[in-house]
């Protein structure tokens, strides 16, 4: 949540004059985003983001995720749409860095969202996942399998200081998902953070899906394992069926699961637990004294994947 | 730069329910003031910024600094306008901090005002000197000589990390300072803090002064000195005459300076340059490795010092 790289005003000047998006009126760097510098542009015909890609997104991914953003909203999904220059380009340099336009989004992100907005957001992502099909671009999801395996190496040795015996807790889980990890799911694009800060509501219904910065090709009902990980534990770490219920219905309401992926879900939810245990976990372990973002508390995912080692079927969920 | 404590959407909508300020539309964290956590609030009718006063505002100052603004908009002078609550309270209590919420200004700060900015941004400081009076609070200026003392005890030791010799250019400065520092020049309520960023513009002309959270009572010269320091020098430290002259041409003429103002300016110049090096130094010293705020170099102010030392009269200034 910061602005690493700054734009000064007279910056921003040069490169409006390659947009047809107006005068600008108003310019804030916002605390959104860890991984990018994000600015709120006012300009005197509408709102948007200009993103400053960082480190974490490589400038060979960019067609993938802007292109998938155009792709998405021209097939009705609300989510920010990369602005063309007037050569036609989405994105361009800026002070050192990738940098894009996009429109900007109405609504509020929910700490605390209730069964009803689980419903919205389940049902938004079923959106998603139908209106992905048919974008040409392919990314492999490099956070799945493989690259838990990566993260797995160099965060082991220290992960019994964050809490007993989780480096055993990773290890084993890990392993038994390497030979058991469901590989022939129905797949496609799939958002694979879609976290209660990436879905905006207005009058308690989505209004609009952002930070598509992760987006790849997997596994839909992994989307929905991260999904159930991110909106259905409550602060003490219970999962709530209430909220699983609200949120898989309203899923299969626009896009059925079949038997495979709903026998699955148990051992996503693991995957989906173990990623952001991970990820969280080497951010902990590598956080820089100079950064500008705290990182967030590993052990959220250690309880959430104790539960899921524990449940048998996708009933335990509330499918 | 950044949001120290957190306000979910959650907490926004009970807050809300205290003002007739409309349905909330959009909500977020922005990278502004190094001092207190700030945040955007679009709602239906107009944009809002929400601040969270952290340590360094202390509630006691909250009648004077959003006081003054009321104050000061009254009289015409842009600036944030404080909202009361439906019982008429100026600020209130949001997740244990102080809390107020303010009109939103259009407008852009810049990074490399030119001439005719400088002019623009003086004749606003004017505008804001003459609408100052009558304000009925008084705040004593905590960042004037004796204050310049107590940062000296605490920071003198380490200064020569930052540049040789700095402890006893501070110490010499300071023991002049403190035997000529002028103490009958006309004054009244000064803004003290007036640096570019504080400033905002639109079609080059000045749309807007925020952050008045140094406000306090002291000489109306000593503001212009300030701005010296923060408007008229270039990247490598040189003292730009021209921009000065802007500036103190069109403060002239819409607040006269006496001849004891002019005379003091060098030795004003040389307290506001030693005040900003100071709080720097104390800040870089005191820098926690977890603070989501990058210090600034105290080295900055330690060029413009050595200037203003070597300076005779006020039209090496351009007045």
């Amino acid at each position: 949540m910061a602005v690493y790289t700054d734009v000064a005003f007279e910056d921003l000047e040069i490169l409006l004059a390659d947009y047809d998006i107006g005068e600008p009126r108003s310019f804030k760097g916002i605390a959104e985003g860890v991984e990018n510098s994000n600015f709120l542009l006012q300009t005197d015909r509408a709102g948007f983001i200009l993103t400053l890609y960082e480190k974490r997104v490589s400038a060979g991914d960019l067609p993938f995720f802007l292109g998938l953003m155009d792709h998405l909203a021209s097939r009705g999904v609300a989510c920010p749409l990369p602005v063309r220059s007037r050569s036609g380009a989405q994105w361009t340099i800026l002070n050192g860095r990738p940098a894009a336009i996009l429109t900007y989004l109405n609504g509020l992100s929910l700490r605390r969202p209730e069964p009803h907005h689980c419903a919205s957001a389940g049902a938004a992502l079923a959106g998603l996942h139908e209106a992905g099909k048919g974008f040409a671009l392919v990314r492999e999801n490099s956070l799945s399998v493989a690259g838990w395996r990566t993260l797995a190496d160099t965060t082991l040795s220290g992960a019994d200081e964050i809490q007993r015996d989780l480096a055993e807790l990773i290890s084993t889980t890990l392993q038994s998902l390497e030979s058991a990890w469901p590989r022939n799911l129905p797949s496609g694009v799939v958002h694979a953070d879609l976290f209660p800060d990436n879905v905006l509501f207005m009058n308690d219904k989505v209004s609009g899906l952002i930070d598509f910065y992760f987006a790849c090709n997997d596994a839909y009902a992994y989307d929905l394992a991260v999904m159930l990980n991110a909106w259905c534990f409550e602060v003490d770490g219970a999962y709530n069926i209430t909220k699983g219920k609200s949120l898989i219905s309203a899923y299969r309401q626009k896009r059925p699961l079949s038997a495979e992926e709903c026998a699955s879900l148990p051992l996503l939810a693991q995957g989906a637990a173990l990623r952001f245990l991970l990820t969280r976990l080497a951010d902990w372990q590598n956080r820089d004294p100079n950064a500008l973002v705290r990182p967030k508390d590993p052990r959220d995912f250690v309880k959430r994947l104790r539960f899921h080692l524990q449940t048998k079927n996708a009933a335990e969920y509330g499918a």
